[in-house]
């Protein structure tokens, strides 16, 4: 087989390796390679070979007859120099493949079946159209709880898996969907200042307008190596950081780069992905938020209950303690939406401000309480009152400064987006529904979350009166294009329901 | 919003549409542009604007800050020169995705929504990932009659129609599995010799070691342009062409370029890949061959009743006179397995030549002689003995030296690959069964059809007796490489079943 030379081709195409070879190149020629084939490349004196789709190139600059170019990522994972002697040949496909045919066919995988095809993913051996495959083919055929709990398991075991040795290391998520939803950054301080151990990592927004990462980045760096996160938990007890640095459950992040274009959010995928990072993360006692409500992720109770389920059945068959809390999301939570506008409430609560969002505070404590009653020294019902004491001491915004100066303060902090752009209610009465799919998209057609200033600014809520005229949102942003989408967004729907007198 | 300057990127991406902008390009910060967002590109006074897929280049000699690089499949789509200015936007996702998400959750889908996927495909509005999960969405829901309907009708709308101007054009086709089953360039001499008209476009091989264009062109052209194709079919009733080059049912061709990297070939998109075609090349009868068989596409008996029934259907609903045999799909057609094997498999039968392949003769007159019979002149039940006259006379020949010369023959057909191999029988007994899908695989791994010499020369079909040690078949390949892994392959299985005296 001829040999190729190695060439670093500076394209960045994200998750999916691409290879480039010259048109006029032999080995092209001769051994009937084309656009779209997939190809193991091999270095003379062995190792593990990569994976990559073929590009085909005219432009003797970019990749030369006998030259293999490499995409970055490609590059970095081959982890050898330009100019190495390299030969390809026609990538298999994945055998796992075929249980993905099996699981369109509507059967049921077993753990192999999981454990094979995550192998297959991590090893770059799947192309993002067998990922889409792999995906509808779950989301349609669903997922038996019993399979959910295989994906879970063979996730976890393709990554990294912290260790934080202690008996008891609490977390919280929420499913998502609701605006303004910011209650980590409430959480995890109150639960450290009780003593518990809490390192949480977030993500960043896929979706939404703002991610926990996304807010915390208001005040403090979130991208913390995990040597550094280990010494800040140390001492701290807790940490508020992103989850992307560390190599946890790496099949999640590959799957979640087909899911978000193409909208896809099933159960069983969804479930997957939350417990798959929470094992990987040590996490042995997990709180669960999901808010229910009509324009939320889960519309109805039935709904509800039945994702409670499956999340405990697959918890408890994981060794996972985990407590599910079905919350109000009939509207977003706070008055912020958006990184700066959401970390301005947060600081409000921890500093018992009078104009602090009632909603926001009272929600963090609920979800704290349940976290702090995982304390085998707490009274069952004690954990609320706990909680509400750390808050209201102040002890609570001691342990977020401590935390903010540990992992690194930001010293300015950016302030809310300069163009400004109030809604007012086009009649008067009072306010019967707020629909969190349109305030988010909103906020995000404002430049959330990477403006970490733009976002939606809420001055009324389900049940206050109104007049008409009265503002019942600013929308803030930084680049005037933006700014003017999301007016637009609002031309077509403000996202706010007012009710007459006649309870309408 | 700001401008950018058009500029080629030598780099062919395929199906993919992708441009390239530079890391440090003030669009790509400002506007949150990041790797795989979709953008629409528009010039500055207006015009249709295209659609791409970001991949971010760190190397200013391909795509500097100020530049949007083109790939050369955007670049001819766009149809403007390089420096012109261009302006970039967030392209939103195609609209008919959300009757893509109801066909995942089991919904059956109208005419309108067909309509509006074909559209959004040709328009390029579809990534990859979007066409997976409508295919795997198909395959897994499962399609009704009338969906694949709706279906074909749609992607017949999004191309080109040849019109023939006559009440009877003929074409038959193949739903394909049994490897050496030329019998197409058999029927097209006979049936046109008996002057009806038959302008036969044909694929390249898929999945195939040979499709008709692979094999005719080992003989002559195959590539005509339209101009030419009318002329020959003017003068000749016939031609034996490539299907490439018109723009016939474009958005079947996007999708296959999907389904083939899955393997995945569902009964809806099988239809109605193939009727659109037919629709759309002006066919107005058509024969439709479905071999049954254990190593066949279709299996049973059963399965072929019903594949039988939806073709009926949706052919009647076109307006297509259409006729099903089901053929019998146990064992190859014909001895040779591989463009050139093929190639010389037909001629042997147009020029009687006692060792000529006796099934693929009489495969071939079945079929043509059920064409035949469209004629309104001819009596029912006369055809297959009108054929026979044709071919047994030399008219056939005569008539596909014509096609041949019209078409631009081959002066120099290449002749069996270089290396040969022998498979024998490890036993004493009668062949069993042959494997098709084995006997495809050795020939495909030998080098066909890109290598045209490259394939498989059956010495004995089912039925025949062998002594131990006989010749069953010879592998024929052009490259060390591909010859040594289709022997191995053999190593296997042989892909032949002998049974001993005592009927095993």
């Amino acid at each position: 087989m001829p040999t190729l030379t190695l060439k670093r081709v500076a394209i960045d195409t994200y998750r999916e390796n691409v290879a480039f070879l010259h048109r006029d190149c032999p080995v092209y020629r001769s051994e009937g390679f084309q656009a779209l084939s997939k190809v193991e490349i091999h270095r003379e004196n062995d190792g593990q070979p990569v994976i990559a789709v073929i590009n085909v190139v005219d432009d003797e600059s970019i990749t030369a007859p006998g030259e293999l170019g490499l995409s970055e990522q490609v590059y970095g994972q081959f982890g050898v120099p330009e100019g190495t002697a390299v030969t390809i040949k026609h990538a298999t496909p994945p055998a796992s493949l075929r249980a993905v045919h099996r699981k369109i066919a509507g059967e049921r995988l077993d753990y192999a079946d999981y454990r094979a095809i995550t192998r297959d993913i991590a090893d770059n051996r799947y192309s993002k159209i067998e990922m889409a495959a792999f995906l509808v083919g779950c989301a349609e055929a669903g997922m038996e709880r019993e399979e959910i709990m295989h994906l879970v398991r063979a996730m976890v075991e393709t990554g990294d898996r912290l260790d934080w040795g202690e008996p008891l290391v609490a977390d919280k998520h929420c499913i998502g969907g609701i605006p303004g939803n910011r209650t980590t950054m409430l959480v995890v301080p109150i639960v450290a200042a009780h003593g518990m151990l809490i390192p949480k990592t977030s993500s960043r927004a896929i979706t939404s307008p703002a991610g926990t990462a996304d807010t915390m980045e208001v005040l403090a760096r979130v991208d913390l190596d995990p040597g550094k996160m280990r010494d800040i938990v140390q001492h701290q007890r807790a940490c508020l950081a992103w989850g992307g640095t560390a190599r946890l459950a790496p099949v999640d992040d590959i799957l979640i780069s087909v899911e978000r274009p193409l909208s896809m959010d099933s159960p069983g995928q969804m479930i997957a992905s939350i417990l798959s990072k929470k094992v990987a993360a040590g996490s042995t006692h997990l709180i669960l938020d999901i808010p229910v409500g009509p324009t939320a992720k889960v519309r109805t109770q039935s709904d509800a209950l039945k994702l409670r389920k499956t999340f405990e059945y697959v918890g408890d068959h994981l060794g996972l303690h985990l407590e599910v809390m079905l919350t109000d999301g009939t509207q977003p939570i706070g008055r912020g939406i958006g990184p700066v506008l959401e970390a301005r409430d947060v600081m409000q609560v921890l500093n018992n401000l009078p104009e602090a969002p009632r909603d926001l505070r009272e929600k963090a404590l609920q979800l704290a309480g349940r976290i702090i009653e995982f304390d085998p020294d707490v009274r069952g019902g004690q954990g609320y009152v706990i909680a509400r004491d750390i808050l209201d001491s102040g002890r609570a915004l001691d342990k977020m400064q401590a935390i903010i100066d540990a992992q690194g303060r930001n010293p300015d902090p950016p302030p809310p987006g300069r163009l400004e752009h109030r809604i007012t209610a086009p009649s008067s009465g009072v306010v019967t529904a707020i629909d969190n799919l349109q305030m988010a998209g909103i906020a995000r057609l404002a430049g959330a979350p990477l403006d970490k200033g733009a976002g939606v600014d809420l001055h009324k809520k389900v049940g206050d009166p109104v007049e008409a005229g009265e503002p019942l949102y600013t929308i803030h942003a930084e680049f005037k294009a933006d700014f003017e989408f999301a007016i637009q967004m609002t031309d077509k729907d403000i996202g706010f329901r007012i009710g007459g007198d006649d309870g309408d």
